[in-house]
């Protein structure tokens, strides 16, 4: 088994993974494996706690190496996917050796000289980029940016209510494994989430009181995310406000967003109301979002057919469903969107994103 | 055993609970045998298939009788709980044998001639009832009511946004039942979840296809409830539209709802985004819903305070948390409620209902 990643002859774009064995960083792995080849080298980095471990990436067998800033030294392009505060301070060392940095933290979207892309929305973003750094936005508003901008595009949104169904992957490996960890221990009893407390008693005696989520989130759900901010938003909510108007470059669009966690493993869901400047029907949403190339329409309540979160998870595409044009709002239309917080909410805009810049070195 | 309810000396006003036997009879029985015992008999009443079978309700057995014009002489108010289509056929029935229907189906909630009452919000409209009946609203409607009514009453209600996150109760007995069956066929397996596909497929090799649910319900959430209306709408939005606007008196109230089912046993919860006429900031929320008696406010998300449904599961209030003023709306409050679909949802909201009634007879 090779253990270092090889340089492919004929491609001279080397790209490096900070972050590589997080649970976006295996999905990641996964997107670089199966996506077209186009890297020379791909490095693989983590935590010194996770150096040493070897993991598979284009079927090689790869070391991961520590963070450190000599592994930058030779990288084209280092897509990082880490908490805030190890984005601020390692993205700037990696733009300093020369490695165009894309962050997948909250550190540097809304700095006015960083670029926060979806490579289906504003590609052109990613060209002006003076710090060498562009952010990929967070995993809830990506979830809708495909299906959002594509609509905008043509009728120019002008408002959005939304409000979330967010996974526990969005909370890492450990909100996966918390709620696999609850429903275990609550599985067979027939009488739970019936009396207030039941759930929160049953737990206490089987797992851990640490988690990573302020409630029980099997057989709930919990309307909080991320941190708490001014006036009672959390930072998930506010993300979702100001990385949509930066991404769709609409600086007054007036969003109001409520961000709840379901249990659901993988894939955030939104239910948007979006009022667009321009009259719009269900017809022309359709039309609109049915050309858009990573967008799949699944509205056909009839026979059934809307996304939900265990029909798309693992897949790339935004999906589309509910579209009902609001009866009491002009130019309104409400609808309901899946998105892999995993894939397109995080790894796979980032790979975006890279194969964007890798194309003009 | 005594088996047949006796008629309790110094009270004339006789009850009958017709669907005795369901999700929500069940919790009647409850309701009835704990508030404040104002009844002469209490008549249990079911379909044929569940008459014979004894029940208890107040400390008492009682055997259940089948639906017959018969069960309602003598009888002074009757509470349905049945099917839309049972309703149709035998509220009428009961009214012209004396007794004062309070309806707990979709039948006559938007008919003129029937008022539709939420103690709190609109008792007097109860006083108003040519026909002899009076409904309750649905379950989803219903989990908001209280605390939205309170906010009109002050600052006067022009616009919602509504997205619901519906338990598995709403669909009755069998709701629950499978997502029980789902939950246990599905734990232990902590790979599941994480491709498209294959919880149906896990699924169809333990349980029976038939389901309450459209597409499986753990770890999932579902964007469908009640029927397919016009234009894609469905029967949950469209009542969760037409009932607020009858209950606040509000003919022009704009409102525009996305339901959605969660896995979560029994508490509806709304992420509410509500619009007034009058200016109104979180402070005048506060003042408003501590001072409404059967309103909990649960907000302070500094300490973890908000409502989730496993904490408010099976108590009788409207619990409200999360209200933030939109930062982008003028005279906009986003609120996250939650409310116990059998309790005030459906059987409390009836019983507060016939107590109204039972005070002018």
């Amino acid at each position: 088994m090779s253990i270092v990643s090889r340089t492919r002859p004929g491609r001279n774009v080397n790209l490096a993974l900070i972050g590589a064995t997080g649970a976006v960083g295996s999905v990641m792995r996964d997107i670089v494996s199966t996506r077209e080849d186009i890297w020379g080298e791909i490095r693989l980095v983590a935590s010194p706690r996770s150096a040493g471990k070897v993991l598979r990436v284009r079927g090689e067998d790869v070391v991961v190496q520590a963070l450190a800033p000599e592994v930058f030294d030779g990288i084209d392009i280092a897509i990082f996917d880490v908490p805030d505060e190890v984005s601020a301070v390692w993205v700037p060392i990696a733009a300093e050796r020369g490695a165009i940095a894309i962050d997948k933290s909250g550190t540097f979207r809304m700095q006015p000289d960083v670029p926060l892309v979806v490579p289906e929305v504003n590609p052109l973003d990613a060209r002006d980029r003076p710090r060498g750094i562009i952010s990929t936005p967070n995993c809830t508003t990506l979830s809708m940016m495909a299906a959002i901008g594509a609509l905008h595009a043509e009728y120019t949104l002008t408002e959005l209510v939304v409000a979330s169904y967010q996974a526990v992957s969005g909370a890492g490996v450990a909100g996966s494994a918390r709620l696999y960890d609850e429903v275990e221990a609550l599985a067979g009893d027939r009488t739970i989430g019936q009396a207030a407390g039941d759930v929160r008693k049953a737990l206490a005696n089987k797992l851990p009181a640490e988690s990573p989520f302020p409630a029980p989130i099997a057989f709930n759900v919990v309307p909080w995310a991320g941190s708490l901010k001014d006036d009672g938003w959390n930072s998930e909510e506010l993300k979702l406000r100001n990385e949509s108007r930066k991404i769709l470059g609409i600086p007054d669009l007036k969003v109001s967003a409520t961000c709840v966690r379901v249990p659901v493993i993988t894939t955030h869901s939104l239910a948007v109301h979006a009022r667009f400047e321009r009259e719009i029907t269900v017809a022309d949403a359709h039309r609109v979002l049915e050309a858009a190339p990573t967008v799949v329409l699944m509205d056909d309540p009839a026979n059934g057919v809307y996304p939900t979160p265990l029909d798309v998870v693992g897949t790339d595409p935004t999906y589309v469903g509910r579209i009902r044009q609001a009866i009491d709002f002009p130019n309104t239309l409400d609808l309901f969107v899946c998105g892999d917080n995993l894939r397109k909410g995080a790894a796979l805009n980032a790979a975006e994103i890279a194969e964007l810049v890798a194309a003009e070195l």
